[in-house]
This record gives C-alpha cells, structure tokens and sequence, in this order.
C-alpha cells in the first residue's frame, strides 16, 4: 500500500530543477502579445473610443474594442453545468464591456507584435466616457438612489434611474438574497433569563496571491480554438469560452500545462475567452495575453468581503436558543460566483452549533468594486472569522472558557445535515479540540498569561470549523478517468482533476498504483491536461479532487485489472477469482506464486497475432455525497499595545480530513492555508480610493502579503477518522487549514488583552481605534 | 453517407494558410542544436576521437562519441514488434558507431547553443580511422576476400578476416536469403518446344525527397523522454527509443505533429533514439536535431537498388513452364527493414502470372552504402520493373502483342494465393487492364506508332502490378481507436495512424462519421498524436491505414452508438433497438421521428445529476486479412533517340483498390504515385564514387527530382468493387500507384524503339549504351 506513504511529489525533479514548463514557457516566441486596456472610471458608460493614432502605430496589428465584440453576455464562475437553467451561473458580462462597473474593467485590447508596442498603444487610445454615480460598499448600493450596476436595459438611463426599477420590492443592485428560518426566532427570544450577545464582524477584499498569473495563449489550428491557460478547470473553461463565443463547445480545445497556483482566482474563466476571441481576430496567430500583477490584484477575482450581524441569545449554562445572522457582501461589479460564497458562509452557522430557532439572512450585492470570487474557503474563512469571534464573545459575556464553551455546544455526535446529509460520524469536533487543547498546552498557558497588566501581553485562543468536501448536493459531482496499460506494465492516468500546484497528480498516483496493484513509480498522471483527449472533470475547487477523483480512479482501476485478469486467464488458464495483481505482477492467490509480471501480459496482450488488445479503462464515477472535514486552530500570540502590533507565535492545526494519502503533502497543505489565514487575519486587505473607486494598494509592494521570515511556528495534527462515504477514506483539506486560524488568533488577542477586535485584518491601522476606545492605551502609557 | 464523396481535407485551412506547425516550428527557440558528425571513409572502425578543440569552443555543450553511447544494438525497421526473437528486426546499429559500415555513418554528436556553433565545432572535431576494405556492390560483397560488415565479434580482426567465418556455406555478409521452390523447375525444363526468355534487370537506389526532413527534438520532463519528430510511426519509434536507450519503454513519449510527408523513410527510427538520447546527456533540456537534405539522402534510408536475373520457359502459344528468379540486394551498411523488401518483392512473381514450377532465391547483402530501408512500394516497384519488362520481353519473343499476353496469362478470376489467403473475387487484372487499354486507346496509338524510321518516336506500352493490403500473415496486424463525445454532439477520434500528408486524417474523418452517423464536420480526429494518450496502433506503412483503421473505427463506433443509445433509451423510453443515429440526431426508426440532437443527449449524459456519464468508447481490433489492390499503367512516351531522351507524353493508372473513401484524394494518392513512378523511370539515381564510397549526387541539385514542369498528362481510373474482406470494401492505394509507371515506359520505348532498357533509371546516361549496341544510332543517322 502506498497510500498513507509521505513519498516524494511526482513533479519534485521537474519543479526544483526547472524543467516544468508553465503556460508562457510554451508560448511561441513569435506569438502577438495582447494587453488589455482597463477603464479610469468606477461606473458609467464608454461613449467612444479613438484608437486612429494607437492602430497607426508600427508593430500594432489590432485594436479591439467594447463596441466590436460579439453581443453576448457570459458566466464566468467555475461550477459544473447545469442543466437547469435557474441554477446556471449568471451570464452578466461581455467579452469587453462599454458598461463599466469598476475602476478596473475591460474596454478594450490591443493586439501587438511585442509587448513594449502593445503597452505603449493602450496609452495612445483615449476613452471618452458618460460616468454614472459609483458605490464600493454593500450599504451605498442598496440606497434608493443607487445607480443601477446591472440594469434590465443596460443603458445609461435604466443605470441612473435604478430605483424605478425596483422589483419584489428588493432592490435591483441585490445579486440574490437567501434566508434559513427554523424554528419560530420572535418566540424563542421571549424566555426569560436569557443573555443577548451581539456582534458585528467584518472582513476584508484579499487577493489570492498565486506565484503564476492567469497567463493564457490562444490560437486556431486543427479547425479549433485552442487555448493553453494557466487555469484549475480546463473542461470548465471550454465550456466558458464557447458561450463567450458563442460557437460550439466542441471548437473549443483548452490545454493546462502546470500551474502556479490558484486558490480559487483561476476557478474562474479569467481572460480566457478574451484571449480565444482576439485569436480569432487576427486570423488564428497565436496570441499570448498574460496579466500583469497589478492586473491580477484588479481585474481578476478577488475575496468577498462581508459583513455579518450575528445576535445569539443564550440560557447562563451557555445553551443557544435562538440566533439571528445578517451577512451582506459586496460582490463587485459581475457576479462571478456571486452569491454561492456568501450562501455557503451563512450555511455553516447552524450546523456548528445546533439551535433550534434561527433566522438568517444574506445578501450579495453589486458594487462598483473589484470583482469577487472564489477563494481558498469559499466564504468558511469569513463566516469563521463572525461565528467563531462570535463564540469567543458570548464564553465572555457568560464567564466560560472558550474552548469549555466549544466542547459543551459544538455539533453533537452524530449530527445528520437534512441537506447534504453529511454526518459527524466519529464527534470530530470534538476529537480535534481536545488533541489540539492537550498539544497545545492551553489551559497551561492560559493560566501563565491570566492577569498581564503590561504593553507586551500573551494570549491564546482558539477556533474551530467544518468544511464540506465536494458541492453536492448542490451541483453535480462526478469525474472520468482513463488508464492505459503500457508493455512494461507501467500506467498512464488520466484526470480532468488538476494539479495547480498542491500536489494532487501525486496523491492520484498513489491511490492508482494501490487500486490497480502496481509501484507507485509505475503510474504516470498525465499532468498536462487537453480537452480535446481528456476524459471529463471539473477541476480544482470544493476541495474535492482527492475525494471524488478517488471514486473515479477505484472505478476505472477495477476495469482495467478485470481486463488483465482476462487475459491473465487466457495466458495462464488460472480462473480470474484465483488471481491477483500486487506490485506489479499477476499472482496466484491460492499460493501468492508470481505468474507473471505486468508488462510481460501487457507485451503479449498487446502483440499476440490473434487476441491482441490495448489494454485500457476509462469510467464516469458519479457521488451523491458529501463529507464533513473537521478542525481547529489554537493561536498564542504576543499583543504590543502601543504598537498596535499582534505577533503570533505559534499556531497548531487540528484537522480530521480523513485518511491521509500522503502525510507529507498534508501537512504542506495544512502549512500553506494556515499561513494564508495569517494574512488574512494580520496584514491583507485592499485600499480603494473612495474619491475614485481605484484600489490604492493592487500590488505586492503596498498590498505587504506575509514573507517567509513573518512566519510563526506553524504546526498541524492530524485525526485520521476514516469518512465512511470515501473509498480511501478521505475527505477535504485543500481549503480547511485557511478557515480557522484568523478567528484563533482574533481570540487570542482578546484572552491577551479583552479586547474585541471585529475587523479583519487586525492590522496596525485597523486595531488602532478599538484599542483606544477600549482604555487599553491608557491602562499601559 | 459521406464515405466515398471527394470533401475537403480536414487539414486543407491549416496548410493552406500556413496555421499548420511542424516539428520545428514547435521547438523551444532556446534549445540546444544537436548536429552530428559523419564519417569520411566507408568502412572501417574510429580508433580515436579528439574533441578537444571543438569542446573548447565558446557555445559547445556536449560533444557525444561513438566511445560513449551505451553498447546496446537495436533494431530500427518500422515493423510492428513480435514476440517470436527470430521474427524480430534485425539489432545492428548503436546510438553512435566504432564500427563505420559506409560513407556518412554516424560517429559522434555535438550539442550547442545553436546551429552556426554546432556545425563549426563538427569541423574541429579530428577522427582517427582503422580502414577496411570497403564493398559498394552486392556481388564484390560476397567475395571471399570482402570485409565482414557485421562480423559476429565487431572487431577489426574480425571484419578483415571476414571468410574465416562462414557458416552454412553461406557468405556472412548475407543478411537473409530465402527461397521458393514450387514443382519441379528442373524436370519441366525438359519439355520439348519450350522458348527461352532470359533478362538481368536492375533498379536504383532512390532518394524519398519528402519536403520536411526527420526533424525532431526530445527532452525529459514528467519523469519520461518525450521525444516530437516528424515520423510515420509515433508508438513504434518509442519502442525503438526504449530499445536504443535501454530504458522501460513506458518512460519514452513520442509526439508527431502535422508531417511533410515520409514514403517510408519515416517508417524507421532515424535519429529519434540519438536525439533522445543526447538530451539524457545534458540534464534533460531540449535539444533539437534536424538532419539537412544531404544528410536525408546520405544517412537516412534509400530505396533498395535489386539486380533480378528472370529466366521464363514459354510455350509457343506462352504459356509458362516454368521459371527461375534471382534477386540480389546490397542493403547497404545496416539492415533497417532489411531482406523483407527483397523477399516481399520476389514473393510477386509467382502470383501476378501463376505458373507450374517456379524456383526463386533473393539474397540480401551487406554493403558499405547508405542504408536502404522501406520506400513507397516496399519491393514491388523493383519487382515490376523487372517482371513487368520481361513479360513485354517474353510477348516480344512469341510476336505477341503485350497487352494480349497479360490478358490471357496473368492472374486468373478466383486465384487464391495459400499464404495470405488472398483471392481475385472480381478479375480484377484483366478489368483494369481492359479499361485501361479502352481509355488509353492502346490499340489505336500503337497502329498509328508502327513502322516509325525517324528519330524522334513515339510508342505506347503497359504494365501491370498487384499489392498488399496492410501485413498480415507476415505480422501483427491492429489498430485502436478511441471516440470521445463532446457536448455539441461532435467527437473527437484518436488513432494512432498517422496523417503524414497523405490526407489520412480526412478518410478517417469520414468513415467516422458514418460510423456513428453524424455529420462529417462533427469529427475531429486527433491530429497530433502523444503516445502517452494514445490508442496503440503501429502507423503509416504497408498501405494499410485506411483499410485497418476502417476496422477500428466501425468496432469503436459501434460500442459508442451502444452507448449513446442506452441513454436516448433514459432519457426517450424508447428501445434501443427502435433508435438510430442519423446525422447527429436520436431517431425513433419506426417512424424516422428525430427525438433529440446528439448534443442534446451528450449534455443530458454528461451534466445528469443521477446518471453522468462521459460517453467515449475505446476498442482494439485486430484482423487476419489482407486484400488483393490491382492495378496497371499504360503510358506513351517519345523517344529522342540521338539524345537519348525519353519524354513521357501521357499516363494512365487503372487501380481497383476496392471502394473509394474519398475519389479526390485517391486521385491526389494516385498523382502523387506516378509521380514517383516517373522520377524512378527516368532519372532518380544515387551516384556513388567507386574509389571512396562517397553518395556524389546526395542533395537537391544533383539528384535532380522531377518539377512540376517535368511531369506530363497524368490521369488515372479506379474501378471499385468492394472488397468482401473490408468493412468500408476499400483495400491499398498508398504505394501502388508507384509500382507499374516504371515498367510501363519502359515497355513504351522498347514499342517506340524496340530496344530493350532493363537498368532503372532509363536517363540519358543509362540508356546511350543500350541504344548503340542496338545499333539505333546508325538506322536514324
């Protein structure tokens, strides 16, 4: 078995030594290069665009503008199909769009033989513009006189005069609103005795910080569109640009090459089909568009920020008995994913800590902002950050231990969610908090930092959440994979699941070589994914890909070794039900003798001159499941008053995802999402210009994401509770380590201090105000 | 039914428009250039290699000798691999050899930054040779005295001292010989009355001249070599790569991109195993090798040159008695496909015009020349031109008129051959000569040619020949295919037979489209194949792709319409067996009622929530068949007969190659075959220097192809009756338009002059002899 092996990444040699080639690598140096011409304005409409003295320019092949482009409005968001037109993503933006929704937006592109021309056309291009009034925050687009981002007749007088069009009585700049009541809220509240914990949480716009952009090259060749694209969703962004196009999907061929990452940025169609397009404008050369990082921060895909009012009214012995939650989330100018984020957040709360009269709200909105969509968490990290602080304040207000709080009221044993019908089968929850508790040395250093009255204070904290693994049952969760026996009994594998850079072709690897019975060196995960022969998936999000991908390996494998042993019968005339296939070789079960080796049935399988055969395998696994991931973070930090400066110096995971297939590659998973949630909780946030709706930080020297050196000790634990739905066992933790560890360490601060710090990032800037309304800086001067 | 309809190829836009990429145009502009170094002498062994000097150089990476290749011999003939070692190919040429059998073998490799610094550091590279006696003709080669080319230990001693080792009484530079002995030639003689016919005919060694050379690059990345070359045989050139490298064939991938054609050079591993293998010597970076046309000519593969001595033994009224061949064929230094061209050409005689007692012998013999390997016709136009001369020879001798003879001896109606179990269903022979003799109006042109005095004459003149389809009994004979179902109801089709220019991909594109019975543009075949993701197949040779691959494509076909049809019955209720797949649409037979489009059930299959599948189908099929293809040419030439000068006015083939795919490309097949027939008739000829061994004419200039200027009326016939053994009725056309053009003209001039050219090719140099002996120089004077 190797499965549960911390072997070495499949792509180790190729990455440290250089050799992968990712998407601009494989780019023709005589490719045009597109660059994008973006809008100075947050919300109006282009009037017109002079490009004479842009196209006159030597070296400039092409000027496309908003006004050229086909008159098609598209999704973008990376979710499976459906077939059900009520749950498509919502089509909302052209290829360019003369509708501007944010400072930011896409107007035009210049095609060009380099770069250097190209950048220096797109300042030559002047835009004449009819500005309409702009709103970055959730609030502002909710006024009546809001400007509407996204009006019916998408004209500049439908936009100014929105509020004629309202519906439902809801405004139009709402994306979509959803609402969880159980249980009867307005009674609950009536009991006597009960204790009222309010709070409002709030969370930044981040960016996802992936080393590689969304580079993208496009041409025509073979009568197809090929785009090769740094993206997690080849099948997905196929399917993108062919509505973007609005030609046939088969036309449409997308190959992904490695990848330097994602965290949901590239679980979107990002410039690909604007890519695609300009292809086929200049006759099908190949054109090479790769944004910028300034570009990236911009005019890609950003997190929600959101904003939660959560009211909890709760007996004195802690028990919950009636909650109220409002979350609303600016989404920014196009829907992306929209609302799913926010959905998803609001979803988590009742599961967390049962209670039986809820009332919740949440509302995505459009803003004249930097477009947000899927991030690492998908809407958890920030749902935590409210829920989790939200904890922390009520065991205050009730004069209990937070993590006593937590095992006392946390989801039972048990626990069947009626929707996805996930279940707590082995009280996780509970599992990690106590191993995490008793690692950590809690109550111990608890009781070492009670009663600090300097500048320099310690705390420790802790928070818990629970992640799904897959999206059903809200989408279709299904994935293909295909084998192919080689003569010296090695394996192709193929998947539509991609490897962005997390490691996932080698725990695919791993489950192949156990499902199949050969060396884990003997499989061979085609990295570099091409539509056109690719079996079909979805890609990398929901942190789905190990679980899903290992149905469809299990699957696929059992074929291929049913077609083996088939022709081991036929070489060997042992019955197949006495056969087996272990490193390797084909073996007689009755006395384990090795028959024969793999490649030695491959060769005569596939030579024989009279039952020659390719051996391979290829099978659709579809799941009606979903599984619970569960965990914890406990944070220590160290609070300089004065300085407004938290530094966190230790900081544990406990995650039960699961059956680990490869603890290595687990604990870089678990390691590189808790330093994600570092940022989060710390450092990372966007600026944006009130004046003007341009974000002011949109790059890595302003935006300071955390370094290496301003990592604390990161540590991780995990809890191996076989999922029972899983054919290995496993569940998600792609996503989880990001989820936790921002309210931890909100918690610790508050245990270090007793102050409660609400927004995040608890930067300088941001816990200077609560700080000094708490006293805090008098209490030390 | 698209099958049999002249539609455009699926490649016409890309190469007319330049879109389409060929090897080099997708290699890494900043690989490294590998060149390799010839030697200067024809047979002897390097003893030392100074690199110093060119290693030295500013730019030079690596310089390769034959001192550091792995002692490893492998085979390099494009033969489908077998299980039985002795029907292996022959395993007698390293990376790089000690060992020089001729004039241009490959000693030694430079890799450098690039191409200017590679071919100066090739010319400081000094080589210290131990010369042997050196053999250009198969008959000096079988001297007692001769150097062994391929002494059993590949010493010097060994090689000089070569009739030490004789065995079997056979001489050791003798690569194969086989023999075919049928009744009692001896006896038979004896009969009173019978009329001797005796000829020596001899064919050049030929040049392919297809337009792009063997160009490839390799590199390692993924754990595997990956090797792009322009080759005819992706998956059998792996296996020749592992063999070469001495490495598990699973870690070598093998991409072929669009191919400027092959003929059969490309039906060997040339330089892909070196190319691999020097990219393993510098870290796995990529390094390209693109051989010159000269190096194409000299180092590459050549048509075997076969000197036949034919002596028939005819009644008066012709029949045959009985007959003797001889075929000797120096091979040149090593055996790439070695005697199977010679014996496959001697293995035509006794069938074309069957006969009571036959003893045949071919011999193929080492020789310090280029290698020959197969070449479009593999044999058969040698044999042609030797058989198909000396049938006008032995008309000639009887006064009986060519065409008569043919008709009344040649291969009768119901001929079985008991090897191949091929049979003449439809006398086939006599069909396509008596349509030919119609159309060319030979009668008519040969009354108007008679009794001609002056110098310039004209004549008319006919050929017959007859071909393989695909190499069954002889080998393995398979083909793979995989169809993979997009949403819009297209399909992509991988095969691993290969479109080299041949315009295969458009004949499989059509087949597949009726196979599974959508529309023609709804195909997509996979164009540029990756071994690692490919169907096995074993490539373009032997005429067999569209015959095989038609088998393959109709059983994956089938398995595909199973399945798409298990879900219209889903998704309409209606049985299976009451649907079909027309045009892309489900249809409901009973009442033709279209049901659905076939994208609509592809989406319906794909994004199901309950039921998702990813419809593709995959199979291996494998036949025990071969097919009789049936042809002749007539031609009129003029001769010029003080100049020696043989103009070909007209030309006209006449194949039954059962039912066509598609009637314009057959045509372009059939065009592009006489072609070739005609340069191989009048002028193509390697001319080799005596005293050193050196090719004298190997380049463009020199060997003076045919232009298009040069080619007269071509025209061609095709009679399709459906051959009962194929599942589209259609059997070879790739080679036989090549192999009945020579012996044609041939016997065109000999009706013209009434001598006798029995030495290919019939130039101006070769034919001034003949014509003085005649005596023809005197009679026009």
């Amino acid at each position: 078995m190797i499965v549960g092996k911390s072997v070495n990444r499949v792509d180790a040699y190729d990455k440290a030594t250089g050799i992968a080639k990712y998407t601009a690598d494989l780019c023709d140096n005589n490719a045009y290069v597109a660059k994008v011409l973006h809008s100075t304005i947050a919300h109006g409409f282009v009037e017109e665009i002079d490009k004479k003295e842009a196209e006159a320019m030597e070296g400039v092949i092409k000027i496309v503008t908003c006004f050229d482009v086909p008159d098609i409005e598209f999704p973008t968001a990376g979710h499976p199909h459906s077939l059900d037109p009520n749950h498509q993503d919502i089509a909302d933006r052209k290829l360019l769009n003369t509708h501007v929704r944010y400072y930011g937006d896409d107007i035009a592109a210049v095609i060009a033989v380099d770069e250097v021309t190209a950048k220096k056309a797109l300042k030559k291009i002047k835009v004449k513009y009819k500005e309409l009034p702009f709103v970055t925050r959730a609030k502002d687009a909710l006024k009546e006189d809001a400007a509407l981002i996204h009006p019916d007749n998408d004209d500049y007088e439908s936009s100014l005069n929105g509020n004629k069009y309202k519906e439902n009585g809801e405004h139009k700049n709402i994306l979509a609103h959803t609402s969880i009541n159980k249980g009867d809220f307005e009674k609950a509240i009536q009991e006597e005795g009960l204790i009222k914990v309010e709070g409002h949480y709030k969370t930044p716009i981040v960016s996802h910080c992936h080393i590689e952009n969304n580079s993208i090259f496009a041409k025509e060749e073979f009568g197809k569109i090929t785009v090769v694209a740094s993206t997690q969703l080849p099948h997905i962004v196929r399917r993108v640009i062919a509505q973007a196009l609005g030609i046939d999907w088969g036309k449409v061929r997308v190959i992904k090459p490695y990848i330097g990452g994602g965290f949901g940025n590239k679980q979107d169609a990002l410039y690909e089909p604007l890519c695609a397009y300009l292809s086929t404008q200049v006759g099908g050369r190949t054109v090479k568009l790769e944004p910028t990082r300034e570009e990236t921060f911009v005019s890609n895909r950003t997190r929600h920020p959101i904003e939660y009012d959560i009211t909890s009214y709760v007996r004195k012995d802690g028990t919950i008995v009636a909650r109220k939650f409002l979350a609303i989330t600016p989404n920014g100018g196009y829907a992306s994913h929209g609302h799913s984020i926010s959905a998803k957040g609001l979803g988590a709360f009742p599961q967390q800590y049962p209670c039986e009269n809820i009332k919740a709200d949440a509302y995505t909105v459009y803003t004249n902002t930097p477009v947000c969509g899927a991030m690492r968490g998908y809407g958890i990290p920030q749902a935590m950050w409210a829920g989790e602080c939200h904890i922390d304040d009520i065991a205050r207000k009730l004069g209990m231990d937070p993590y006593e709080y937590r095992m006392k009221f946390i989801m039972p044993k048990g626990f069947v969610d009626p929707f996805s019908k996930n279940e707590n089968y082995f009280d996780s929850f509970r599992q990690t908090l106590e191993k995490g508790k008793e690692e950590f040395n809690y109550y111990e250093k608890k009781e070492k930092y009670k009663n600090q009255t300097g500048n320099i204070r310690r705390g420790v904290g802790l928070a818990s959440f629970w992640y799904n693994t897959a999206v059903w049952p809200i989408s279709q969760e299904a994935s293909s994979c295909r084998m192919i026996l080689n003569q010296d009994g090695s394996i192709q594998v193929q998947l539509a699941e991609t490897e962005i850079g997390q490691g996932a072709d080698t725990a695919f690897s791993q489950m192949a070589a156990d499902a199949v019975g050969v060396k884990f060196e003997d499989i061979h995960v085609v990295s570099v994914q091409d539509t056109d022969v690719l079996p079909f998936g979805t890609g990398a999000y929901a942190s789905r890909q190990t679980y899903i991908a290992g149905f469809a390996i299990t699957k696929t494998a059992n074929i291929l070794r049913e077609k083996i042993l088939k022709h081991a019968y036929r070489l060997t005339r042992m019955s197949p039900d006495n056969l087996d296939i272990i490193d390797g070789n084909i073996i007689r079960k009755q006395d384990n003798r090795i028959l024969m080796s793999l490649g030695d049935l491959a060769m005569k399988a596939l030579y024989s001159m009279d039952h020659s055969e390719h051996i391979t395998a290829e099978a659709t696994h579809q799941i009606m499941s979903n599984a619970y991931s569960f965990g914890c973070t406990f944070a220590e930090v160290e609070v300089d008053i004065q300085m407004c400066k938290i530094k966190v110096l230790k900081m544990l995971n406990v995650h039960d995802c699961g059956k680990l297939i490869n603890p290595q590659l687990a604990r870089a998973q678990a390691h590189g999402g808790m330093s994600m949630a570092l940022g989060f909780a710390l450092n990372e946030e966007y600026l944006i210009d009130d004046k003007t709706g341009r974000v002011l930080n949109g790059n890595l020297l302003d935006y300071k994401l955390l370094t290496s050196a301003d990592q604390p000790d990161l540590d991780v634990i995990f809890i191996e509770n076989p999922e029972p739905t899983s054919v290995f066992g496993t569940k998600s933790l792609g996503e989880p380590p990001t989820c936790s560890g921002a309210p931890a360490i909100r918690n610790a601060v508050l245990n270090a201090t007793g102050v409660a710090l609400n927004q995040a990032p608890m930067s300088s800037r941001n816990i200077f105000v609560p700080f000094k309304e708490s006293g805090l800086f008098e209490e030390v001067k």
